[in-house]
């Protein structure tokens, strides 16, 4: 018997029935082989070692896939319970699942010591290095309640078969080594793939989160299939700290944050100046693209969410009060104040697209405990639009806002992104003929710009289809900031409508979309990204000139109100310091170009240069200079 | 005997005592004492029969002076009190006290018709020509209420002397002809002076304002020494009802009210349009004049009001909500906030002055019922800055803020203003010599400013001296936009201090000001000044091209182009509509310059140009003209 295996890359290939994904695997590629963790065949992830008796497709999962790395965090949690039960023999290990960064093990036991941990981390790299077949087995009820009578959570697993946590028709259970946990798999091939553990972590936790119960302890950790992934892993962790958005949103003045306002920052002048420049950026493609800039209020009544549906689903996030006995509230979103304009006058076809843009605060009632930095906020600006279109418009006005989103992200701040375009839902609204037309607009349109995607399937708003993108920053970590969303429901709920060429009337089709998101949160992702040193274009400080001696001072103004006329930002520090520390103060303050001046600068009509980078330009004459930065400027570089 | 009278220009004179105020009238000038309505004795208004028996300073007032005016508009109520008197002897006169605009005055009586209206008005003037000379008389109480015996009204007056409705010391009447009414005075010589009459309005009102009595009728009255003056002033009434910002900012699309967010103006994109170039203009001055823009939240903890003092003053006024069992409410002003951000670094007087400007959204919980338009509102920006400098360094920030100022209002709007100096109030907080060397300090720049200004004796602040600014709209009409003030007290509560050059603490000194005012009031009382037809630099639309026939339209684009990308604001009507009908509607939309293009202007390379007030500019090349129009709108004219 033969069976058709199916690649990721749509070839297919003959196989004898009964070979395995590692066989399969080895055909593909020797290398391939070593560094597969487990398969996934069809929609089903699978162990190496299982036979395949019907035709099917199959991707052999590495670290290269999200799925492959689960797998193996999950492989690296079992080591890490075989290394405790090795090292104390009457820890009761529970669970250990995986988590964003790595994966974590709750063990009943007294708290582990620092000297603990250290231990069970060579104890770890002992046994991965023992090359240990990870094998599958398959138990009855009876057979696992009394391998695991020892342990009564794992007991209690065993009996309640439906929390997941062990496969739903079969108990099965995986074996490396004399030791044996619980598991649904599918598991790596042996142990010896984890080259790299570290324990980063311990804490405090209660079996199934409650607190009547004892505490367990937690321990995170986190593996990888090749040392210098760890290694990588910890310096990026290192730059990530230098340059969280907090710290240096403070060392830089850029905003603050007041326990009398919590979640709503404080931008001070310098990050104003940032903000204020992304606002200029926008309305300018805004002028270029045809959008439409309004103001919006703030506080609606109630009546206006009931209409948007926002009301029951979104209440308890909204900040709400009483105003002459009436129930409004501060709006979370600018949607529904955006059909309202659009319905103060009579629409027609010749009148559509219509974009709207606004820039008006948003108010999120958060909970003060889940408030952090720039990135979870009760008060934000978003730079928020909505298209008004009627569905033949949809193809054109997509592309166009891809070709933004393209334009602003890649061509502007060269960040790497891609996209993701969710679906219909189980439970949607509207017509499933326009949903198949929508999501066909949205892929036709992503496919047309050559734009990497990827489809959530199912994963749409009940509303509308949607593409959101994944921005990846200078340290390799993915933000979701741009979104565009079709919405067929609100202009319904509002009644709005336009005329056709038909002379009918019709609902028009609403397009919400985002392109830099919160502002808030972009000003605190780039802040990361560039690590404090912004692009020119968007620095607080473009140049500081630096005297050497009280007797430059006057140089120095005329100097300075040349930059200044030319619109660029600029300052003068003339105290009697050194020229070494007010440079080293100009850096500490990103200051993109540092200028000297002294006697033989007065002489020259010149300026010394040098970056906050410590890279000497050398002598400049100031109008030359003055014309270079701002092209800088005026590129966006 | 002599007395020596000091006249308003400092001059002195001599004359015998006993002379009375109509008499030194006519020594000055016979011009001046036949429009003479009484006169003001030192701080005391009298009659100009009054016999001046005490070397003093003397004002003749007339028309021209506020207290004249009212003086005039007040024996107008008696005039109009004698016309019902002689009408309709069963009516009795209650009280008739002067508003904005003229005076009302309220009767027993039943409701009167629109013919007895004219009757009166005719009345009034029949008498007034009658020249009645209009006599003081005093009375004791016994007297007057047997005089008044049939007017249980007056009575009640007579009896409760303190209200202020008759004199203090003594019951006082005037009297001309047969008719009598009880008042203070003073009152204009004879009833001839009064040579226009006309009855407004007609409306309900309750005696002492109380529900439980009697309706009376209101008849409201405006009067005038000049019938030309009521013609006048029932033009500028028509034009100020056409100019009406409510009516024109609908017609023009600028904004919208909607009933789910009452007070809170909702711009449309021409709306946002001016409101954005206003922002763009301040931050262009900012930036010259060296201020520092911030973003501050919406909401606060109550404990930033407690400390401000906002919460025992100005609760009410705000909208207060719980958010986690904490009292959080919207800012109705800026100032704490900066004083937050002042407060997050150590100052020295070297970062001093610090000028910290900000546009974020305001709210005040005004009742639903006191909205209007664009000038009562719950949600609004300032123009808002607060300087934060050395007591020394007041003097020369006052200065500048004159400076700014009239920059703005004279050479940028062309509106004319006066100044209002408020000082030290009965209650006031701080110490008395720092109060009197701020009112010095602002006195003192005003006179170096030259500009117009008037004391307001005790009207400052309770924490400082204020200078106010009323700007007179094209309608004569005054407008109080912006203001100057003193803080002393803000930076006390906050602990806001500064190290001084001694190296000691000292309390900052705080100045809240705003140039504009609220940007919404400002936007309506620029509607109506303009009527309309906004300068360019503001204008939503510069330039409209209209097609003469469809084969013009890609020359039209072409034209569209070239001011489109000179950063001018255009737009193409390239509809099958006529030419006149096209431009009708340009300039019924107020667009600056409406463009035409047909076969000789494609030809030509030139546009056929024609304004909005129909003038005809005729052929201009394109090149010029958008050289023309970039000057026009960076002049600002």
């Amino acid at each position: 018997m033969k069976v058709t295996i199916t690649f990721p890359d749509g070839s297919k290939k003959q196989f004898d029935s009964g070979i395995t994904a590692m066989e399969i695997a080895k055909s593909i590629a020797e290398g391939l082989a070593r560094n597969a963790f487990a398969a996934k065949v069809d929609d089903k992830l699978i162990d190496l070692s299982t036979s395949i008796t019907k035709s099917c497709s199959i991707r052999i999962l590495t670290w290269k896939d999200k799925e492959g790395i689960d797998i193996f965090r999950h492989s690296s949690a079992h080591l890490l319970a075989h290394a405790v039960h090795e090292l104390f023999p009457y820890a009761k290990p529970t669970i250990g699942p995986v988590t964003e960064e790595g994966f974590y093990y709750d063990f009943d036991h007294d708290p582990f010591t620092p000297q603990d941990l250290e231990k069970i981390e060579k104890k770890m790299e002992e046994i991965a290095s023992r090359k240990l077949p990870i094998q599958r087995m398959m138990l009855t009820e009876k057979q696992a309640v009394e391998l695991f009578k020892d342990n009564k959570y794992k007991v209690e697993i065993i009996k309640s078969k439906d929390t997941g946590e062990v496969g739903k028709e079969e108990i099965t259970a995986y074996k490396q080594g004399d030791f044996l946990d619980l598991c649904r798999g599918p598991h790596i091939p042996n142990t010896s793939l984890i080259k790299a553990v570290k324990l980063t972590k311990l804490a405090g936790a209660y079996w199934r989160g409650d607190q009547k119960y004892k505490q367990l302890q937690r321990i995170y950790v986190i593996s990888f299939p090749e040392k210098k992934f760890l290694t990588e892993h910890l310096q990026r962790l290192e730059e990530a700290e230098k340059r969280d958005h907090r710290k240096l949103g403070k060392e830089l003045e850029l905003f603050m944050f007041h326990e009398w306002s919590p979640g709503s920052p404080i931008l001070l002048p310098k990050g104003t100046i940032i903000y204020n420049e992304l606002l200029s950026f926008l309305r300018e493609e805004y002028r270029k693209r045809g959008y439409q800039e309004v103001i919006t209020p703030q506080l609606f009544n109630k009546a206006l969410w009931e209409t948007s549906g926002h009301w029951s689903h979104f209440k308890q996030d909204m900040f709400v009060f009483n105003v002459e006995e009436e129930e409004f509230s501060l709006k979370p979103m600018n949607c529904p104040s955006h059909v309202l304009i659009y319905k103060s006058q009579l629409r027609s076809y010749r009148d559509l697209p219509l974009r709207l843009a606004d820039f008006c605060f948003l108010h999120r009632n958060e909970l003060r405990g889940v408030l952090g930095g720039m990135t979870r906020v009760r008060k934000m600006s978003q730079d928020d639009a909505h298209v008004f279109c009627t569905p033949e418009q949809i193809n054109a006005e997509i592309e166009k806002l891809l070709d933004f989103i393209r334009y602003v992200y890649i061509d502007v701040f060269s960040f790497t992104f891609h996209a993701k375009l969710s679906t219909r839902p189980q439970e949607f609204m509207g017509d499933s003929k326009v949903w198949d037309k929508a999501e066909k607009a949205l892929e036709d349109s992503l496919k047309k710009t050559k734009l990497p995607y990827e489809i959530k399937k199912g994963e749409g708003a009940f509303y509308g289809p949607k593409i959101d993108f994944d921005v990846k920053d200078a340290l390799g970590r993915d933000w979701q900031l741009a979104t565009i969303q079709l919405d067929f429901q609100m202009p319904l709920r509002f009644g709005a409508e336009y005329e056709g060429a038909d002379g009918k009337r019709h609902a028009v089709v609403m397009i919400h979309r985002a392109i830099l998101g919160s502002l808030e949160r972009f000003l605190g992702v780039m802040v990361e990204h560039y690590a404090g040193k912004f692009p020119l274009w968007l620095s607080p400080v473009h140049v500081k000139i630096l005297t050497v001696a009280d007797r430059h001072k006057d140089y120095a103004e005329q100097v300075c109100k040349q930059f200044f006329d030319a619109g660029l930002r600029v300052a003068i520090d003339d105290r009697s310091e050194s020229i070494p520390k007010k440079v080293r103060e100009a850096q500490l303050e990103q200051v993109n170009y540092i200028l000297v001046v002294g006697d033989q600068e007065i002489k020259n009509k010149t300026v010394t240069v040098r970056t906050r980078n410590n890279e000497v330009v050398g002598e400049k004459k100031v109008d030359e200079l003055v014309k270079a930065l701002q092209r800088e400027v005026a590129e966006k570089k």
